[in-house]
């Protein structure tokens, strides 16, 4: 496999920000094959539809609230809340406030560099 | 090796702060074996000493400012900005303006939980 490894520093105001859709995007930050870090921004309304992976995932609120569904569970999070998502567990999230979200895979996403 | 996982939801009021020093305080929030989330207080003058560790490592700026050293090289880091600390790579952390770093490594680090 290819040996991946993003810059070190990763300042805000230099990375382009990726439109997923009319009140999503994602910026992705530092990453290698082990690893990936993804900021997600909603507008309210933004949905991450219900979905599965086999990556581990642990994502922290770094503001707005969202109704977060993990493995049959819905509970609404807020700015300083996280969650974990163990590989091949359903999870989505609808956002309820504009807000942002960092997620964190390993291994990194593979299909997010691919587009 | 003894399978890990954390709970799936973390709120911010529920998970307690470890002390680490009179200026650092953690919360260890979301991890399994591959993966781990770990928020870091910082008040001003605190010191992340530079090290380094087998881990991959990124880390999100939710607020603050720091000067941050990785590999030779030291920049200011403030609220938004992030960085990837590749394995064995030195790095370190003054706080120059009170605030918070969410850090995640891969694989998960055994001797936070061993504390």
């Amino acid at each position: 496999m290819e040996k991946l490894g993003s810059d070190l520093f990763l300042m805000e105001n230099e990375i382009p920000w990726e439109r997923i859709d009319d009140k999503l995007s994602r910026q992705i930050v530092g990453y290698n094959n082990d690893i990936m870090m993804v900021k997600v921004k909603f507008k309210e309304g933004g949905i991450g539809p219900v979905h599965d992976h086999i990556h581990s995932q642990v994502t922290y609120v770094v503001s707005g609230a969202f109704e977060m569904f993990i493995d049959g569970e819905t509970r609404i999070i807020r700015g300083g809340d996280s969650f974990y998502i163990p590989p091949h567990v359903s999870h989505g999230a609808v956002c309820i406030e504009e807000g942002m979200l960092i997620d964190v895979f390993s291994p990194h996403r593979e299909d997010f560099l691919e587009d």
